[in-house]
C-alpha cells in the first residue's frame, strides 16, 4: 500500500499548494508499466470493502472528486471503479444549476443525492463549485461566498455524526500538463469533443482558480472529512493513489458482513 | 400589533418553561369574541406581504410547527392562512420516517422540502422531531440525540445566510388542557377519528417531552431563526399570537414587489 499520508491536508494548518508536486510517484518504485500492472489488485480489494458495505448497508461513503478542467475526473472514476460491483457504487455529476436548484440554497440539490445506507457515491464536481467557479468568476458576491466554507464544514460534519464517512480529492494537474491536455483535444480527432473554448477562459483564470482551490482546502480540510492533493499529472499514479485513498478510508469503516440468522447450522435443505 | 417579544426566546440564556403561561392573553384587553373577530385583519395584512414576497422572489420563509399531541397544530394552520393565496404557500408534513428516508441522515428528507425563493412554507412537525420523540422513546442513543442541536443549528445558519428566513413556534398546552382536548376526541362523534390510543402513551411520558422541548429551544433559538413559545391554550389567543409573529417576521424581511420595466409609461394600448 502507498503511504497516501503525505497527501492530507491537516485541519487548521495554512495550504502550500508549492509543495505538492503533481509529478510526483512518492512510495512508487515502478515505471508506468509497473503502476498500471498494480492498479487490478487494488480494484479487487475495493470491491471486497464494497460488497461488505452493501451487505451491512449501516453506513456509506461519499467521495469528493474535484480537479482544474482537464484534471482528470471522469478518467479516475473510469479506471478506479470500473470492475467494481455497480449495485453499491453510484456516480452525481453536478453541472451548472437548473433555475429550481438556483430557487434553493446551494446545499438543497448536494444534500439530494448524498448516499444512502450501503452505498459509495462519487460526486463528479460538488458543493465546493460553489466557492471556486463562483468565487473566480463572481458569481456571488465575497459576502456570500465566504459564508459557505463555514456551511460546508457543518454541513459534512453533520454526515459524518449520521452514518456518511466523507473523503474529498483534488486532483491536482501541473499548468503546462493542462496545456498539453488541451492541446491533445485539439488535435486528436477522437477527443475533439471533449473541447471546449470555455475551457481557455477559465485557463486564463489559472492563479485565480489555484487560490481559491487552495483556500477552499485549508477551509475545509477536517479530521473527519479530509482532502488530499492527489499527484495527477501520471495518470497511472494518479489512479493508485486514489485506489489507496477509497481502500484505507473504507479499512477504518470496518464493514462486516451481517451476521447470519441463527440457527442455520440445523438447516436441511432437501 | 401584539407585543410578540415576550414570547421569544433568547439565545443562549437558560429557558425555564414553568415562566411560559399557556393561558396568557397578554397585550390583548377583549375576550374570545373579540379576539377572534380581530384575525381577518391580520390575515389580510399577512396576505399582503406573502403577495410581495411571491412577486419578487428573492427571498422564503420557513415557519416550523412544532407541539405536544392535541396541542393546535392542524389547527393553527387551517385558521392563520385560510384565505392567504395558496399558490405561494405550501405546508409540509413529517411523519414517521420512511425506510428510504433512515437509510439517509434525519435533515435529507427536510433539506428537500425547504421553500424555493417567494414561497412561505409551513413545517408541520420537523427536523425537531429528532431530538424530541428520538430523545424520549429512546429511538437514537444519547450520543447520536445530543450532537443533532448543532447539526439544526449550523443547518439553519446555511439556510439563512442564503436567503430562508427561518421561525419556530412551540404551541404551549398545558397538561390540563391536553386532558380536556383528548377526553373531546373520545366524547364528540366527529372528533373521534383523530383520537390515537398512542396518544396516552406519549401523554404517560408528558414530564420527558416537556424537558425534550426545553432543551431543543434552548439549544436551536438563535437570534437568526428564534424559537416562540406560543400560549396555546386559548386558540384564538394562539392564533393571533401567530398572525402577528408571522407579521412581524415578513415586515422585517421587507419584500418588495420587483421594479416595473423601463419605459411602461410610453406604452399605448391599442
Amino acid at each position: 500500500m502507498l503511504d497516501v499520508s503525505n497527501f492530507k491536508v491537516a485541519e487548521g494548518v495554512d495550504l502550500d499548494l508549492s509543495t505538492h508536486d503533481p509529478n510526483s510517484k512518492l512510495g512508487f518504485d515502478g515505471n508506468k508499466k509497473a503502476g498500471q500492472a498494480a492498479l487490478p489488485a487494488y480494484r479487487k480489494r475495493l470491491a471486497e470493502l464494497q460488497t461488505k458495505l452493501w451487505a451491512k448497508k449501516k453506513q456509506s461513503l461519499l467521495v469528493v472528486i474535484q480537479a482544474i478542467d482537464t484534471g482528470g475526473k471522469d478518467g479516475t472514476i473510469r479506471h478506479v471503479f470500473t470492475g467494481v460491483n455497480p449495485q453499491g457504487v453510484r456516480v452525481s455529476g453536478f453541472g451548472r444549476p437548473s433555475e429550481e436548484e438556483l430557487s434553493h440554497d446551494y446545499l438543497w440539490r448536494i444534500h439530494q443525492e448524498t448516499p444512502a445506507d450501503g452505498y459509495i457515491k462519487i460526486f463528479n464536481r460538488s458543493h465546493y463549485e460553489d466557492v471556486l467557479v463562483v468565487r473566480v468568476q463572481g458569481l456571488a458576491p465575497e459576502s456570500v461566498w465566504s459564508r459557505r466554507y463555514r456551511h460546508i464544514r457543518e454541513f459534512e460534519r453533520m454526515l459524518t455524526d449520521e452514518g456518511t464517512t466523507v473523503v474529498k480529492l483534488f486532483l491536482n494537474i501541473s499548468k503546462d500538463e493542462q496545456r498539453d491536455r488541451l492541446q491533445a483535444r485539439l488535435d486528436e480527432p477522437n477527443k475533439n469533443w471533449k473541447f471546449n473554448s470555455g475551457d481557455l477562459k477559465d485557463r486564463a483564470l489559472w492563479d485565480d482558480y489555484q487560490e481559491a482551490f487552495r483556500v477552499a482546502l485549508q477551509e475545509t480540510s477536517t479530521d473527519y472529512a479530509p482532502w488530499y492533493v492527489v499527484p495527477a499529472n501520471r495518470k497511472w499514479y494518479r489512479n493508485l493513489v486514489v485506489s489507496n485513498i477509497l481502500i484505507q478510508t473504507l479499512e477504518r469503516m470496518d464493514p462486516q458482513f451481517p451476521a447470519p440468522e441463527e440457527g442455520l447450522e440445523d438447516i436441511v435443505i432437501e
